[in-house]
């Protein structure tokens, strides 16, 4: 079962509800663009790759339900459902990239509204397979740098449930496990959705590869003193100079990597790469919920003080001399970044300016 | 009330629970030096210096239980409690030095088993009253680092509960704004067992002083993008070379103050500094029970898979580089640490050589 999948029969997007994993394996069936925009918004659907396609699915679903009958009406419809689902998270650019793709198959010549209904159906598919496809690729390269005997520091989720199935970071340490290499993974437990202790850990345990779970300040701990040999992440947005924006804790982690001359490995598709955005610092940050960090127990009680008030950034910014290599479904790319960016991605991002 | 004081009319250590904060201020009443060392090793009681305080009143429980009416037969008692109460926790250096200066005054002369008995009683009751004096001096010193204006990173808990009363680095703090500073604490929740969300959020809700809580991992994001002004955390251990052992999380902590030019201050007494240690390598660091790190619920909900493993180590290490000064009760120490320790704790040291 993929992370999220289309439904034809009932014309829903099925998605895994992954805030109530590990307990329960409970699935959603999301039937307008409205739902679709909520559940990324509430993390029911998360991972920079997943959402980007759970997004195409909810221009399907504005389209579908439109009662339009002409392509002017469904466009409108088309372009109103962007608007409200782009809303939906601001860090991750998989979702404006995925909504910008769709947009433009609305903005093709068809015959009538059933035949753009039916494409925008066609290119979502089309973004859930090649999501799948991207993965392997990116898998097959980045199992290259792993090695028997390494012991992975991870952080956040990037597995089959961040993106349509198989994963990015995660992907590649799950390639290289199947290749007979005796990994062991340190998993950032990443706090305050604890995506590593629920979702990555659960991920592993289907895998049968070996870990153990690491409060996220630990991970200075195992690299200070050699018992961690590599760092793998994934990323929600990379600018043009490099740097990495990621899930919150990417930062110091990398750091400690670095002070320790562990390699720092961050996996994404090249979609992820923003070329518009000169460096980290101008990527919007997200502010979620104080609550997400408030509401935590340890053993049944409250561990907060009644009105106790919070910070919550949900990403930061890992400076790209941070970063040992990008693996990418074309290649490992080391610095310097963006000349070492595949030639075709570097002149559409020219056309495009 | 302190958090934790001889109670003289049942002969009792009282104590505050603190696994138990912030959702009750609940007591204990100690009655024996094992219950003294479960609940340091339970950590009902921790912090450094309270547990060292705690310990010596370990070694009274110990004196005033034994049968015996001689002075060697309590003599013994108080060897054999001081071996039991000495494996309660490896790493805080203060538990080790409290110990030694009990056992110290239970091998002077007395005339009797009482006199012993009782001059036990007054070295730990002196010990406790030095704490609450020491921890003055460092809040005044450490205030003075202090500026209107501040924001400050604070990490696990190092208040009046770490300590007999009043505390180290949060002393400081407190001190900072009673005199008046406008200052604003991001406070480190701290993982595994809280102590920033438990009990430093719970202090700083009494005092007044503002706050935010921040998961561990998001410090970096506020160093960074210059929202965090200073950090300041105690210490268990320090050794001769400046290198600092203290909770899980300051090693990467203080990487990125560094990273950021924002300065990083231990707040200790000078009893935390072991000159027989050469680096902070050489430091035991204690690994906790997994469950600690396994047993965390979010909105009700276990975080973590059925059958999950964990690392759990309690302290780390921050290199003596990434310290901008020490705040001790005789003064602010800068680098380099051991230069510029006070002539009368470098040759105490000397002389035990």
């Amino acid at each position: 079962m993929r992370t999220l999948e289309w439904d034809s029969s009932s014309n829903k997007l099925k998605i895994i509800d992954q805030r109530i994993l590990p307990s329960k394996l409970a699935y959603l069936h999301l039937s307008s663009h409205e739902e679709v925009a909520e559940s990324i918004r509430n993390m029911a659907v998360r991972g920079a790759p997943a959402i980007g396609v759970a997004a195409a699915y909810g221009i399907v679903l504005a389209a579908l339900n439109s009662p339009a009958n002409t392509i002017e009406g469904v466009r409108k419809a088309v372009i109103e459902a962007k608007r409200i689902l782009a809303t939906a998270r601001p860090t991750a650019v998989n979702l404006f990239w995925a909504l910008d793709r769709m947009l433009k198959v609305a903005e093709q010549d068809y015959l009538d509204a059933e035949s753009l209904k039916n494409a925008l159906l066609s290119e979502a598919n089309r973004m859930a397979d090649e999501d799948v496809k991207t993965n392997m690729a990116m898998a097959r390269i980045g199992a290259e740098l792993i090695e028997d005997g390494d012991v992975i520091i991870h952080h956040c989720n990037t597995g089959a449930l961040a993106t349509v199935d198989w994963g990015t970071a995660l992907g590649a340490i799950r390639l290289a496990h199947k290749q007979g290499k005796r990994i062991h993974v340190l998993v950032d437990e990443t706090r305050p959705r604890l995506q590593g202790a629920r979702l990555t850990a659960w991920e592993l345990k289907q895998y049968g590869i070996p870990f153990d779970l690491i409060s996220d300040n630990a991970a200075g701990f195992f690299l200070k003193n050699g018992q961690a040999t590599k760092v793998f992440f994934g990323a929600d947005r990379v600018a043009r100079n490099g740097d990495v924006v990621n899930k919150i804790g990417s930062y110091m982690l990398a750091l400690a990597a670095h002070d320790n001359h562990v390699p720092v490995y961050s996996v994404f598709p090249l979609s992820t790469v923003d070329l518009r955005i000169e460096r980290g610092e101008l990527i919007p940050i997200e502010e979620r919920p104080p609550a997400e960090v408030l509401e935590i127990s340890l053993q049944g009680q409250r561990a907060t003080p009644e009105g106790a008030t919070a910070r919550n950034p949900a990403f930061d910014i890992t400076p790209h001399r941070l970063i040992n290599a990008w693996v990418t479904e074309a290649k490992i790319i080391h610095p310097p970044f963006y000349l070492n960016l595949p030639d075709a991605v570097k002149s559409a991002a020219e056309l495009a300016e």
